[in-house]
């Protein structure tokens, strides 16, 4: 699959004196982590996001006050740029498409790349084309689909939103009818919002980070375990080794190849033991591919660009035998402390107020032993006051 | 030399969701560099140089355009923010010694080292009392002195400007009488303008970056060689074994405690087989620990942040087995074409315009031979028009 085609954005080369202007769609962690790796690589980053305080908006000189979702501001942020990329792919595929087309701005990944994986059954149903495993899942528009999915899951599914979810928010997990009943009794089936997924017993959560650039090059990152507290990823490590991974990256390879994707892209998957299963996809940088910010030898976010900007590929490695990544996230509206005695490295997200549940920083440690050192850090996160998950 | 004081610039914790204020002198890609790895550890950055389009001021949202060199524009930026840190150390130590006390605001490195170092003439007589290897001199303030030199070095050796010298600017090498003579016809001897240094014929130039906190803990980076051409660092590979670097590491150690430094601080050394010898001395992030951006579990900027705010330490280690960084340096004033096709991690200044002798970028690589990978790293910087040294 790694054929070269001439697809090339910017053509093979590009006049490095006159910066390239970047723009971001998005004033997040994601989008700052982006901007920062940016800014390394000599490009001109531009923000589009509501706030002058967001995390992102912070570390930029080109700050444009904006919403992502109004065609206004989307058309003039566009015309300001020569390139858009996104932290989110909850924005409007067809706008973006519409306005790219106009302005004669590139957006990658795609917009309708982003429309395809943003919904969960088209997202799905690609996979299923793909023969890429995942779930089974069964299309709900009335109360009957619901019928339907708990007499053939035998009670035993997931509701989910098919736009819109993230960190558990959108998610349903039914065990037995009265699961279903207690939903019902709170929630109206509307026709085209929900799909509903087999219920996966799995062993433990994985995840593996994908990129493709305009030349059809792909690379893979290591497969990871991830662990999710109340919904969120409260802490990673790997590299994990599983029977199944490589025969998975093939086939996912050939399913990128096959959407022309370009840019990095998560795959968080469920691993039973014997298989591993696509969970999600997110079309972006992703949280559990931040340890590769400190332990391979190139970083997502960098990675994402030179996907973009269609540069050549090389292979992205572990740098030490193992890696452990923690999550920061707030419990409290009280301010944190930052204990200076860590043993990592801190990524810290310039956030102005900390609040509960929120992503305020994470640390990443390396060594030669996955459990030793994410002992090491789950020990020292519990010095952070108000931060957790403790 | 570890023992802990109660010397700590922020206090032990800090109140993290009120992000530090940190400014920077100087807009160059030392800065920018500063600031790339400040915006990571969460800290508001501010610049203060004299144009928009400076490299460090490219990439932050607090430009304060100014002269580091004016009483008016260093008073402002001092209360803008909460630390004061520089790239260079050629501005007055007196000056932003008086300014630090009116504000409040502490500069790390302190304004008396900056003084102490950058005087060629007292660095030197301190290295002396702390009886660190270093080429033997002669203070120069007529043209008796010059004279008195030729004849104690045998007319071998080297006149240097007492400050402001870099990249063998103020740098004259004399191996004859009719060399001496010939720079006479030309120059003046002005008092305290120059120091006169034995010439060393040394086997390789290396450097060592090490760095120390407020609590006096102390670590080093790897030995490393570095080759200069025309004066300006060309490439750098490490790291690299000496019989005589432990022993020195632990003089220098000793040295950076009794001049209570903070922040990183770059020895250039000279290697004459059995001796390593202290050339010069930078007390700022330096081109020839740019290899730590991706060699090393810590990078220079980032250690440079976590002594000045006063971090706990860890060791820096190494990543890879071997490690190469070549420079990306103008050749021309044309435009630069960069080639994709790179195996190393670029990082771009974003200087808007090519000129010949100027700092462009550079390129790091990681592998198992440093030799092999500086070979490959020079025959890729080849591909790059306009950018050398070819």
């Amino acid at each position: 699959m790694n054929t070269i085609k001439k697809a090339s954005f910017l053509g093979p080369d590009h006049q490095l004196s006159k910066p390239i202007k970047v723009g971001i769609l998005g004033g997040g962690q994601l989008a700052r982590m982006l901007a920062i790796k940016g800014h390394e690589l000599g490009l001109e980053v531009h923000i589009l996001s509501e706030k002058a305080t967001d995390p992102a908006a912070q570390v930029v000189k080109h700050f444009h006050a904006g919403n992502p979702n109004s065609a206004k501001d989307l058309y003039a942020f566009f015309q300001a740029v020569d390139l858009v990329t996104f932290e989110s792919e909850f924005y409007s595929g067809d706008l973006l498409a519409d306005i790219s087309r106009e302005t004669k701005t590139p957006v990658h990944p795609r917009p309708q790349t982003m429309s395809l994986l943003q919904d969960r059954l088209t997202q799905k149903q690609s996979l299923l084309d793909h023969q890429i495993p995942t779930a089974d899942f069964i299309e709900i528009y009335t109360e009957k689909d619901l019928a339907l999915a708990a007499k053939e899951f035998k009670n035993k599914f997931v509701l989910k939103k098919r736009r819109g979810g993230y960190d558990g928010n959108g998610t349903f997990v039914f065990k037995n009818e009265k699961d279903i009943q207690s939903f019902l009794k709170k929630n109206e089936i509307i026709a085209n919002e929900y799909i509903a997924e087999e219920f996966i017993p799995f062993k433990q959560e994985c995840a593996v980070m994908m990129a493709q650039n305009s030349q059809h090059e792909l690379v893979n990152f290591p497969l990871v375990k991830t662990q999710q507290t109340e919904h969120r990823c409260d802490w990673v490590i790997g590299p994990v080794k599983h029977p199944k991974f490589n025969q998975l990256v093939l086939d996912l390879a050939v399913y990128l190849d096959s959407i022309h994707y370009t840019g990095v892209i998560a795959f968080e998957l469920f691993d039973t033991g014997k298989k591993l299963l696509v969970n999600e996809i997110a079309p972006r940088v992703h949280n559990s591919a931040h340890y590769s910010l400190d332990a391979m030898n190139v970083d997502q976010f960098t990675m994402h660009w030179m996907a973009i900007l269609n540069f050549n590929f090389f292979e992205p490695k572990s740098i030490s035998k193992a890696f452990a990544m923690t999550n920061l996230i707030g419990e409290s509206n009280k301010e944190v402390t930052l204990n200076k005695n860590i043993t990592g490295k801190l990524h810290w997200y310039g956030k102005h107020e900390n609040r509960p549940g929120r992503k305020m920083g994470h640390i990443n440690y390396v060594g030669n032993n996955a459990q030793s050192i994410l002992k090491i850090a789950l020990s020292e996160r519990k010095s952070f006051k108000n931060l957790g998950p403790k």
